[in-house]
C-alpha cells in the first residue's frame, strides 16, 4: 500500500502544476462539466449510496447518522448547485498586489498562486467529496480525498462521475484522486508524504483531527471545536443581547459557531438573566450556572469547571456571572476554543478594547456568532475553519487555499556593480 | 528540564497577551530601551563573547566560524542599528482590512493581529538574539530563543541586556525568553509545546532545519536551501543577462540567493557561454557543465546529476544546454529549492509565461537573483526566507509574523428569526 501510496500523491503532484497554469474559465468550464457528470451519474451514486446504508443499518448506527450519509435526488441537487456556486466565485489565483518601485528601479509584487496539491481527510457526509474536490480545483490546486469507511461506496461513486467530467479537459483526471482504504495506517503513510502533499485539511470530530495533526509531517489546518461566547456587557442593549442569545444557542445548537457559554455582567444579571431563563426555557434549553447565576435562575443546574470548556452542539448552556469585563476576557482566553466570541455593548470604547482583546478568529460586536461562516462572511464556500493561527485563521474560502509569491521585474539590475 | 521549559513556555505565553495589546508607540519606546541598554551592556557582552572565542578556537573551530562568532564594537553597533531600523518600520498589526457591508446590513473586515508566541531556534551568529528578538516584540509577538552551543555566552549576555531594557515597560521580561540549555533532548521538549508555542522557525543548516521539522509539533517555516537558477532564453540581452550571472554568482557566494545554475537556450549558447566562461573564470568560478557546455567550454569539468542539486555556497557553478523554454521550466521543477529563478528574455510572452509557469517563492524577470532578500524587496528586515508554501513564502518581514482574524460589527443582526 505504502508505493501504491506514494505512485498516487506523485501522479496528483504532476498533475497539478498543469492545473496550477489553467485561467479561470478553462476551470469553469472543467467544473462545470464535473457537475454535469455528477448529474449523469444519479443512478449509480444513490445505488452505491443504498450499499453503504445497508452497512450502517446493519453495523446499528443511529439514526442521525445514518440520515447524514443517506444520498437522493435533492441531496444530488444539492451537491450539483453548491459546484456552479463554486463556479461563480471570483477566482483569486493570479491577483497580483501590493506592487512597488523600488529605489533602484526593479517593480516589486506578489502574485496569489495556488498551494499545490491539498488532502482533505473527512468522515460521515458524502457532500464533502464534490465541495472540497470543486473548492480545491477552482484555485487550481489538486487533490487527495480519504474518506471515511461508512461513505465508502458512496465516495466512490461520486469521485468516479467527477473524474469522467475531468476526463475530456486539458488536465489530468489525476488532479482529483481519491484514497481507496479507509484503513488508518494507510492514513498515516499518506500524512508523511511531504513532498507531494502540501497541505492536509482534516474534517470531522475531535479525534480525528487530534489523530491527523500528531500524525502528520504535512502542514495541517486545525479547528478543534468552537466552544463560543456572548458576553453581555453592563452597557448592552438587553433586548438585543436576548436576540443573539436565542439566535446563537437554539438556531441551529449542533454546529460550530453555536453558544455554549453565556457571561453576563454582574451590573445586569438581576436584570437579564430572568429574562434570559424564560426565554430559553421556552425553547427547552437547559441551563447550567455559576452560584451567582442561580441566585437569579433558581431551577439552574450548577455548573461544573467541565462545564466552561464543554462544546455541547447541544440545547444546553453553561452561564457565568462577572465581576467586570476583565473578567469575562479572562474567562474567553482560559476557556475559550479561538472559534467565535460576540460582546453586546452600546458602549464603543468596551466594544474597541473586546475586539482588541479577544483574539478568537471571528470576534463579533452586536451581532449572532453564528455569522461565523464563510458564506455568511461573504467568502462563498467554505472548505473548513481554522482556529490555529497558522496559515489561515477562521472560516477559510478559496484564498486561503492560495499562498502569494515575489515577482520582480528589471531592467538587468543588480545588486553589486559588476565589472565585465 | 521538561517542567522547566513548561513554565518558561507559558510565562511566555501568559506575558505575550499584554504585549500584543500594545500600540505601535508603546512597542517602539520598548524596542529603543532595549537598544540602549544593549549599547550600556557592551563590556559584558564582550567579555562573555570572549569566552565563546576561546572555546571555539580551543574546540578548533574553522577560522570562517571563529569570525562569524567574534562579537566587537562594530559588530554591538550594527545590532543596536538593526534594533533601530526595526523601530523605524511599518507596524502591520492593527491593520484593517477589506471590510465590507453584507446584505443584511453586517460590516465584515480582517484586522492583523500577532501570532502569539515565536520559537527561534538558530546556530551560531550571535546577532540572531537581538535581531530576531526585535522583529518578534515589533510584531506584538512574545520569543524564544534557543541559540547554539557556540554562542552560548555571548547569547546570555546580550539576552540578560535586552531584558533589562524591558524591565521598566508596560509588560513583563517574560516576553523574550532564552532557553538556558543547548542540549537536543531539551529542543525537542521545547518542540512539543503547541500549546504555548504559535510557530517555530529555525535558522541554520540543512541538518538543524530538517531535526526541527521532524520534531515538532508546532508549524514549522522551513528554508531548506537555495538552488538560484538563471535561464538565458534565446531571446535575451545577453550582456544584461552576463550581468546577471555575475552579480548572482560572484558577488556573494555564500548566501542562499546566490545563483547556482546556469541555464542556456541552444541558440544562443555558442555566443553566450564563451562570452560567461571567459568572464567566470577571471573571477575564479569553476564551471561544471553539461556535455553541450563542454563544446563551447572545452576546459569545463563534466557535471553530475549532482551538480544540478547542488547548493555550492561556492565559487563554482553547474552549467546546462537546454533544448527549449520547456526544458528549461521543467529542470528548475525537478532541481529547483522553491527559492529564486531568474529569467533573461527580451520576450514579453516568455517573460510572462515564465512568471506563471515558476512557482518558486521568487520569480524574476531581468532582474538579479540576489534581490530575494527582505531588504532589497521592500518589506524591511526579514526573520528568514521560506520556501514551503504554507503561512508564507518568500522573504519574511514583520507582516508574517501575524495572522488576520475576522471582526464582525452589527446592530443586532442574527441568522434566523428569534421569537423571543
Amino acid at each position: 500500500m505504502e508505493n501504491e501510496l506514494i505512485k498516487l500523491a506523485q501522479k496528483c503532484k504532476i498533475a497539478s502544476r498543469k492545473l496550477a497554469a489553467l485561467d479561470t474559465n478553462s476551470k469553469n468550464i472543467l467544473l462545470t462539466s464535473m457537475a454535469e457528470s455528477l448529474n449523469n451519474s444519479r443512478d449509480k451514486i444513490i445505488a452505491a449510496n443504498e450499499t453503504d446504508l445497508k452497512a450502517a443499518e446493519e453495523k446499528g448506527l443511529s439514526g442521525a447518522l445514518v440520515d447524514r450519509l443517506r444520498l437522493n435526488d435533492d441531496r444530488i441537487d444539492s451537491m450539483i448547485n453548491a459546484i456552479k456556486e463554486i463556479v461563480q466565485l471570483n477566482d483569486p489565483v493570479g491577483e497580483i498586489e501590493s506592487v512597488k518601485t523600488r529605489p533602484n528601479g526593479i517593480q516589486v509584487g506578489t502574485i496569489r498562486i495556488p498551494l499545490g496539491v491539498i488532502a482533505i481527510i473527512y468522515e460521515a457526509r458524502p457532500n464533502v467529496t464534490s465541495d472540497a474536490a470543486a473548492l480545491c480545483i477552482k484555485s487550481g490546486n489538486g487533490v487527495i480525498l480519504r474518506g471515511g469507511s461508512e461513505a465508502f461506496n458512496s465516495n466512490v461513486a461520486i469521485v468516479e462521475a467527477l473524474k469522467s467530467g475531468i476526463e475530456e479537459s486539458a488536465v489530468s483526471p489525476d488532479i482529483l484522486t481519491f484514497i481507496p482504504t479507509t484503513d488508518r495506517e494507510a492514513m498515516v503513510e499518506l500524512l508523511k508524504l511531504e513532498e507531494y502533499i502540501d497541505l492536509v485539511i482534516p474534517r470531522g470530530g475531535e479525534g480525528l483531527i487530534r489523530f491527523v495533526s500528531q500524525n502528520s509531517r504535512i502542514p495541517v489546518i486545525k479547528h478543534y471545536k468552537g466552544v463560543c461566547h456572548l458576553y453581555v456587557d453592563k452597557d448592552a442593549d438587553l433586548e438585543l443581547a436576548l436576540n443573539l442569545l436565542i439566535d446563537g444557542k437554539t438556531s441551529r445548537p449542533a454546529v460550530c459557531n453555536a453558544l455554549e457559554t453565556l457571561l453576563v455582567h454582574k451590573d445586569i444579571a438581576d436584570i437579564f438573566l430572568p429574562a434570559a431563563a424564560s426565554v430559553l426555557k421556552k425553547k427547552k434549553v437547559e441551563i447550567r450556572g455559576c452560584g451567582r447565576t442561580i441566585e437569579f435562575i433558581p431551577d439552574a443546574k450548577a455548573a461544573t469547571e467541565e462545564d466552561y470548556y464543554a462544546e455541547y452542539l447541544d440545547l444546553i448552556i453553561a452561564v457565568k456571572v462577572v465581576e467586570d469585563y476583565d473578567e469575562a476576557v479572562e474567562h474567553i482566553a482560559k476557556y475559550g476554543s479561538n472559534h467565535t466570541d460576540v460582546i453586546a455593548t452600546r458602549n464603543i470604547f468596551t466594544a474597541r478594547k473586546f475586539i482588541k482583546d479577544v483574539d478568537s478568529s471571528s470576534v463579533m460586536v452586536n451581532a449572532s456568532s453564528r455569522f461565523a461562516d464563510g458564506g455568511e462572511l461573504g467568502l462563498g464556500a467554505e472548505i473548513g475553519i481554522s482556529t490555529s493561527k497558522l496559515h489561515a485563521y477562521g472560516p477559510m474560502g478559496l484564498e486561503a487555499l492560495t499562498t502569494k509569491k515575489f515577482i520582480v521585474f528589471g531592467e538587468g539590475q543588480t545588486r553589486h556593480n559588476v565589472e565585465l
